[in-house]
């Protein structure tokens, strides 16, 4: 396998200023590709943590991507930190001074000085060109001398051969298609990964996940031995991922997915990167159906998610935030009786809120959900997490009452997923008639 | 200044399955006391690796983190590769066994015997208890003799001294608990920061960040030299970090905030971790107002956030998604033919969402964006990223033209940010007056 190890430089990850979204971006980026991350690092913008965390990764593997610092200003110290360490002298580059100056032409404004040290490039280093921004990206080869002096007395981890070290620009509108552009055709021709491998990630929804590792293993202990599998929870959903790597890998991959979808079943909902509420909308799509959404206690994370899809607004009409008790009698026509009765968390109250948003929408279908957020507001008998999830639609209304507890987003999140598998299932329902 | 550094393990976060949000967690609590995070690793649930990472860690710093790998499955190794990479034996604390019993017990379920692994402890550990879930904390004291031997050969980073080891378990429902109870008191025991040192974070919004950094290190060089500035930018918003450390490190942050509060004005709306959400809805409560929204193309992303915030609902009455131009007719009435002649994303369709919300609602104000989030439905005059937001209140109504170039997501945010600062510079002039 080759190994990779990410080191993501800049002060602001180290106070907490900034969350680190690159470390799983890459990591996801490099194992879909079959490359193994085997190390994650973040260090301030300051020279000596640089030039240790590099020379560290070059001494244990071939393969090292760092991130950040590649700027103008005088926290960016990557490009020249790098270049110290291996010894490389710093060479203005025409060409990527030419496209610097273009860049600043097209946006009407004069380059500033300072911004010239981004054509700083390092002796025999390869340019990665950077159409998103400035900075361009830099890929140096690292001969396995030098690696194994720094590796030395790292008997074991020490991956022979030479290496290479990639620097990416911080931001991720520039990280991102660069490294699809440049750096996985460099990979490919200077590191690519030889042995067979193969890996899925089924998603799966409605099931906990400690059932869905301990069935799933079992199962793949008969059909598939030697398939590694890994599972992760986010918001009421759980990741399936199964890997292989050696001969035979796909084959084996193949019979464990098959395994698992007999397994589970109408749990999967999706496979890769794909989001439930793209899979909802796509449903929706299919079957010619619109759909219309009254939050309550989600207070609009429901049709967040859903508008966060592009393209959404061909099947998704809108809704309401339906947060005060006037606005669902005014908005829905909610029987304010049955509000004074039952509460506003109550079946009757999401089953009319659902009717009223479809009839008032004209929509297909329509998704209600009234509950108790917290931190505040439970009672013993509707404790703070308890929630009502209404799904109207031309075959009538469901309506389950469900139990979230957590904090104020997990709950939101965690309820805003209950209500699109509701709304799945029942497409898929339908599909199958 | 106590250096720290902080391990997590996990599998799932080097195949990029989970994001590491531990690492930005700790590292700003813990540089809020004083603590100075010199390193964030992720490694892998392999023995190799986090003996690796652990000793080199030790070898560094005074005080290393360690997070996941404490609980009962077969992943867990952080427990027992500790123990054996600092020579120590794993003994049964009955105490911590009663604990796990009881825990099981209240559930109303037997315990399963794997969960015993859970009341292993390291020979002479501190056990930091978890009253949150299952597997508690461990802290151990490691001699300078043992941190030096792996520190050799990295003069000028190591520092003398005994130093501490603290394993947490991975859960953020039970590790942030345990650190604000059992870490934070015993490490102001054990290793408490005794040098002088003050830190306060400006929030700001509505300006650009390279103006923010240029200003502010232009008006701190004058008035407070030997202050560190720290700039981060998130969804049009602005973090100016002020830190000091040393003798009169109060005396000069103060000074410095004062200089930059004069400097950015009305541009900051909070201090430390405040929203600013959370700012917009305390200045509503104040004033004894109550808003609603109406939004198109972010989508309920406005609601979303503003519901985040607890206590929301006795300010916010609710909303409207009004994603198709039928429901801008329908539930707010705006003119059919605005929108025919002018387009939904305009400026009289954005006043009209706006105004007909208000009175809708029958709220003191509202909020009203409407815009093209792409990535397709741009044209040449009105391309992707193009939004008008709308303020309605008793004092009239304001309109804004805006561009927030980028993807989806971040149109989304940065638009409802610009919103959220309309309504609180309009909130703040009213309170002037």
């Amino acid at each position: 396998m080759v190994r990779v190890e990410l080191i993501h430089t800049g002060t602001e990850l180290l106070t907490g200023a900034r969350l680190n979204v690159h470390a799983q971006w890459l990591s996801q980026r490099l194992s879909s590709l079959g490359y193994g991350v085997s190390r994650q690092v973040a260090v301030a913008d300051e020279a000596g943590a640089i030039r240790a965390a590099v020379a560290e990764a070059l001494g244990r593997v071939r393969l090292v991507l760092v991130t950040g610092g590649l700027g103008p200003t005088s926290d960016d110290r990557t490009r020249e930190e790098i270049a110290g360490l291996l010894g490389l002298g710093l060479k203005l580059d025409e060409r990527v001074l030419k496209r610097l100056e273009s860049f600043y032409a097209a946006r009407g404004r004069p380059m500033p000085e300072r911004a010239r040290v981004q054509a700083l490039v390092p002796a025999g280093a390869v340019v990665l060109e950077n159409r998103w921004g400035t900075a361009p990206g830099l890929a140096i080869e690292v001969s396995e001398e030098l690696r194994s002096a720094w590796g030395r007395g790292k008997a074991g981890t020490f991956s022979e051969g030479s290496g290479w070290l990639i620097m990416l620009p911080g931001p991720a509108r520039e990280l991102h298609p660069m490294f699809e552009e440049e750096v996985m055709p460099l990979l490919a021709r200077v590191m690519p990964v030889e042995e067979e491998w193969a890996s899925v990630t089924l998603r799966t929804v409605g099931l906990p996940e400690s059932q869905v590792e301990r069935e799933v293993a079992g199962v793949l202990e008969g059909v598939a031995p030697g398939v590694e599998l890994g599972t992760c929870v986010h918001f009421g959903q759980v990741d399936v991922r199964l890997s292989a790597r050696g001969p035979g890998a796909h084959a084996r991959i193949r019979k464990a997915e098959a395994a698992v979808l007999a397994l589970l079943g109408g749990a999967v909902f999706g496979r890769g990167g794909e989001l439930l509420e793209a899979v909802v909308l796509r449903l929706l799509r299919e079957r010619g159906a619109t759909l219309a959404v009254a939050e309550s206690c989600t207070g609009g994370c429901l049709a967040h998610r859903l508008t966060n899809v592009p393209g959404a607004s061909e099947v998704f009409w809108g809704g309401w935030i339906t947060y005060s008790n006037e606005a669902k009698v005014k908005s829905l026509g909610v029987d304010a009786s049955d509000l004074a009765a039952h509460g506003a968390v109550s079946e009757p109250v999401a089953r009319q809120m659902a009717e009223g948003a479809r009839r008032a929408a004209g929509s297909t279908y329509a998704l209600a959900i009234t509950g108790i957020a917290g931190p505040t507001g439970g009672t013993a008998e509707k404790p703070v997490g308890t929630v009502f999830v209404a799904c109207a639609g031309p075959e009538g209304t469901d309506v389950v009452r469900r139990f979230h507890p957590g904090d104020r987003l997990t709950f939101k999140e965690v309820t805003a997923t209950f209500a699109l598998d509701l709304l799945r299932r029942v497409l898929m329902d339908r599909g199958r008639r």
